[in-house]
Parts: C-alpha cells; sequence; structure tokens
C-alpha cells in the first residue's frame, strides 16, 4: 500500500523570505513533516506547483487531475491552500477516479510555529487509510465530502454546508 | 460525535524539570496541541493518570478499562507510554467492548521540539472516526489491530507482528 | 540599575494573520521573551508603534527620542525594524543624550521559529549594561556605534561603513 | 577580532534519547545557533568535552585551563552545566590569564523549545566583546564576576552572593 503526495503549496508551504520581508515559497516541507511524524507509510511525493490556491486556474486543476489520474497509487494526498479547497475537490470529483483522494492544507504555515499543518498531515494521512474512493477535504481533525465543505471565511474553520 | 481522550501520560506529555534537570509530568498538553491544531470535533478529555507505561500496572490496566467502559462516547482515544501500548490494546480487546478505542502516544516528548506527538494525535483523531469498533494502536502514520503490533525496540517504530 | 525597552516593532514583532493570509503586528512579544530568557535584569517595557521601519517617519522618531529623553533610565534598548536602524540611530544620536541607547530588531520574526530575536535580544541586553553612553545597533552578536553601521540589502547583514 | 568557544555540554546541549527514554549528549548545536542568530563575529568552536557539570572534575578543569592557557584568542566563551559553574569559574580565575572569560549555559536545553540558552549566547557573546579581561559567569541576562555569583538551588536563577 503506497500513498502518492500530490504537493500544490498553500498556507501550508509558506515560508518568510527575510530579505524583501514577504512571504513566497521554497522546496516543500512534506518530507521533514513526514520524518519527523516517524512515518512509515509509504509514500511518493511529487511537487506540482506551489502556489496561493487563490491564484489556482483551471489549468492548474487540470493537472492535479492530469495526475491523480495517471499516478499508478490509489490513494492521493493533495496538499492545496485553504481558500480554494472546495473548487478543486469539486473539479476533481466529477473525473469520479477509482481512488481516494484527501486534500489538506494550513491556516498558518508549517515554518512559522504555531502551524496546524503537521496535525493535519497526520489527520489526513489516516483518512486516506480508512476512506471509500472519493474525493474528500480534511481540515480541522475532520473530514468533509466534496460536496458538503466550505471554509468559514471569518474564522478560518472548514464546515459542512 | 463526540471523542473521549483518555490521557494516562507517557513520553508523549513528559517535561524537563530544570531544577532537578530530570524529566517528569505536568499537566498534559492535549488540549494545547488540539486548539493548535484548530481541531472542531468535539472531545471531552479525562487525565487518569501520567505515567511512564513500562511502570504501568493491571490495576492502572483495570482503571484504564473501567473509564473506557463507563463513558458516554463509542469513540476513545487513549494517550499511553509506546513501551506497554500493545499490552494495554490487548487488557482492552478482551473486554470486547462496543467502542472504537486508539491508542497513541509519541517517541519524543511534545514539548522537546521535534516531537511526533501532534502528527500522531492528528491520525489517531481521524483513524478514530473511521475505523469500527475495536482495539488499535495508531503510531507512525499507520494503525495496527490489538492483536497485530509489536514495538520495534531498536529502532522505536511499530510493526505488525 | 534599570533598562527601558521601547518597542517600535519591525520584522522582530511581525506575526502571521491566519484569516487574511498577510503578516501583521499584535502585542509585542518582548515580555514573553524576557521570561523565557530567565532575564532577571530589571526592565520597564513600553510600545511606542508597531511599524515596519520602511514606514517610519521623523514624527515617529520624534516621539521616540521624546521617550529616550523623558524616562528615567539612561540604559534604552529599542526594537526596530533593520531597514531604517541606522537613520534612527543618527536621528537619536544627534540630540547627544546622556545615555546608553541599542538599537536592535530582526530579519526573521519570533514567532516564525528560526528566528534571529531572541539571540539578538540577549546581546543587546548585555551590550546595554556595559557600553558607555552613546547610541549602538546591535545585530548579528555585534555593535556598531550611529554613525559606523549599515544594512548590506542584499545579505541582510550589518557592517560598518 | 576572533571568540574561542569551548564546548563542555552542560544542560545547554542536552538532548532526548528516544530509544531508551534519558537524556543524554550528540554533537553541540553552538554551531547551529550562532548560525540561527546570523552571527558575523568571528568564532572558533572547540569541543573539549559533554558533561553534566555535576560530574565535572578537577581533571577536567584543568584541560578547560589548559586551552584557556592556550589558545591564540584572548576573548574565550565557555559553554558549562550550570550547577558548578562558579568552582570552575574560580578555577580559571586563580590562574590569572590576560583574557576575558566568558561562562555560560541554560536551564533548560537548546532542543527542548521554551529554551534560554539561544539568549545566553547572544548575551554571553556580548559581554565578551566589551568586558575588560577577567573571569564572569552570563547567566539570566547579566554579568556576575566570578567571585561574585552563586546558583540559587531553589529558583535556578544566578545571583550575587
Amino acid at each position: 500500500m503506497s500513498i502518492r503526495i500530490l504537493v500544490t503549496g498553500g498556507t501550508f508551504d509558506k515560508e518568510y523570505d527575510m530579505i524583501n520581508g514577504k512571504l513566497d515559497f521554497e522546496e516543500t516541507h512534506v518530507p521533514e513533516m513526514l520524518k519527523l511524524g516517524r512515518c512509515t507509510v509509504s509514500t511518493e511525493i511529487r511537487t506540482l506547483m506551489m502556489v496561493d490556491s487563490l491564484e489556482m486556474t483551471n489549468t492548474d486543476r487540470e493537472l492535479i487531475l492530469h495526475n491523480c489520474k495517471t499516478v499508478p497509487e490509489d490513494k492521493i494526498l493533495l496538499t492545496h491552500g485553504t481558500d480554494t479547497m472546495s473548487v478543486t475537490a469539486e473539479y476533481l470529483a466529477k473525473a469520479n477516479l477509482p481512488k481516494t483522494i484527501v486534500i489538506t492544507g494550513a491556516m498558518i504555515p508549517y515554518k512559522f510555529g504555531s502551524s496546524d499543518g503537521f496535525f493535519n498531515l497526520g489527520a489526513a494521512l489516516a483518512f486516506l487509510q480508512t476512506l471509500p474512493h472519493g474525493v474528500y477535504v480534511a481540515m480541522n481533525g475532520r473530514y468533509f465530502t466534496w460536496d458538503n465543505v466550505r471554509k468559514n471565511k471569518q474564522t478560518g474553520l472548514f464546515e459542512e454546508l
């Protein structure tokens, strides 16, 4: 049993660029997080892009879908910005793949201390191993089906519709 | 849906006592971890004891079992030292409760940076929401049934028998 | 012997606002840093403003100078954004106060893990206790006199002119 | 101007050994701390030993003194366990070397989050650059002369005699 991890960026992987004082992306931190979590589940990581999900286009989503279709694994973890998780979830669900796809991310960058990212990664990997085929969002310690989730913009928490 | 969290200590909650230079226990860190993980799953926490699991006796296990039986929730997360997780798992499994019990812990104390505890907590809470009734150990990003798990003392990793 | 700490913001105290995904300021972290450092030096903290020093105006600097003049202490630690530390240093030096003023800050926000802030605070407090009256910048483990310092914009390191 | 850093261990450099659940020593963390602090002061690090200072003998202290005498630098930072800092300070002071020696350490291991080590290192390096020849202990944001310091065993704080 192996899990494919597809990285697209989002707050999860944001970093602080000290020279220009802005937030940006470098390499994904998923490998070091799996190491810290002492994860023995077999995983294969591929970074597709490193973007804020507000800037994600359907061309980006088509790339994500293409990868979901073509990777050999039937369990896929997708790291993603929280702002358009439900949009991507719906896009992928329409393809009706015989796979379990769990989308997760973070409200606070992993690198910034006090991040929810590490906890979310553990939860998402667990859900991937037990949920039946379908597309899900895993945030706040819970999972939501693709058609019953939204991000509450005031609280930054995910909830059912 | 509510989850009961029963705390028994273990490396998960160990701290450094700066005055005597030794490791000890204070209050459990589970509440702050759930807050950091922005967990919206309804949980009820009860600290049963704060012990190194090598020092756990069957009297302690009987107390754990008693709580598992009597709490209203049918989903129970048990934090526990890694050394005798499988012993407690077997003890609880024999009672055949109509509940899902997931045991987790950490190899490095949560308070000591570089801990696997936060990741394990996320995974364990997720497994609790999807696994059928039974007793499980959740470590290293995976879950094991109570009758098919042991801690490898050389590597500190959990594996099937 | 007491030290006055005047807080003006800068990267030192920046935080991540998870709702809008931007960096901003909340309360200063100097009190918690002094506590973590187990600092027994007597200090009095006053937050004058919380700004990025690129946005600091001479009206702001006049407020800083006014406080430097009027506080009873003759040892003053000023936390400040790194971009215009030398500008403020010169502004204060011109007043020729019979006081020791040490300006410090950070290239990475204290709250973002991997910060130089905590180290810089320790160094700055130490320099304050040993340097004669004058105005200094303390960064990178060193001190510079107000008239012999600049921030290298490429490396983010401070150096003599 | 270059600073010699002599490492002897102490709580400063303690780590958690997850396999046997005990505290132990690995490599010193001083290099990574200097990097994190973005320290541009020229330093040369030598690890003399990695011991709890309660176990330090006069043979160990003779080795420390020998190094203090023979290194080319006249500014020496000594990392040391807090329990017998004043004993080593006196031992070194008796040699009356034409050097500035500052001893520092930590009450909480650097690796254990919430450590005072990083702050103490910044302070000690700063004191080294401004104090006249002599032997000092730098803890709690302050410096003490070798003949006027003791560790308060109840509070873990350093104070004058």
